[in-house]
């Protein structure tokens, strides 16, 4: 169970933007920002990682959850902080072990970033 | 215009797949072929190249058209030769120029990657 005296690890510091792809050209700024998003996902293992959080029962996993992608249990650490530093990943600390969780507000900003229908 | 004798540089050789990131841990192949999608546009100046040719006049542009992202021509067609390998762009040779156009099948794969409202 959630300990309120428990802190959040962090916040991600990264918010979602931008118009659709295929909207109009993005700044650099907008590319900077979105580009942060998708290069998280752009990893197979950092993958593997994802869905399996964001399939896991309840919602949410720590390290200790996962131990079938054939990475090294730092290794596994080292993809979750990235995930979460990309704002893909919200994390709390619970005893021993940070419980990770996917953050569907960045999901579905990266969704809206990828609708061809919005094209004029 | 585009001719019909003009082949095409090449297809791309990927095949969009996989269920949503959020509805089961993905396989070791599910996993390289989606990454390799996100991969492509987490490179800023790649996401800039992307968005200017799916908003460009026709839907398609080629190098000519693009001047403005601050990086030179060849590094422009290192780019979207890039985007074209992961299936984001598909190519056309017409004498001079390749133009490039925007995968429509590609991005609504990615897009349906993302869909979060498909969890159980």
């Amino acid at each position: 169970m959630p300990n309120s005296r428990v802190p959040r690890v962090r916040e991600p510091d990264v918010e979602p933007c931008c118009p659709p792809l295929t909207e109009r050209p993005f700044t650099a700024e907008e590319a900077e920002r979105s580009a942060r998003m998708f290069k998280a996902l752009g990893d197979p293992v950092r993958l593997r990682l994802f869905t399996a959080v964001a399939s896991h029962e309840g919602g949410e996993a720590c390290v200790c959850d996962i131990s079938d992608v054939g990475v090294s249990q730092p290794t596994v650490s080292h993809h979750l902080k990235k995930l979460r530093e990309a704002g893909l990943l919200t994390s709390e600390r619970r005893g021993t072990w940070v419980f990770y969780r996917v953050e569907p507000s960045v999901l579905a900003a990266m969704g809206r970033l990828l609708r061809a229908d919005a094209t004029a």
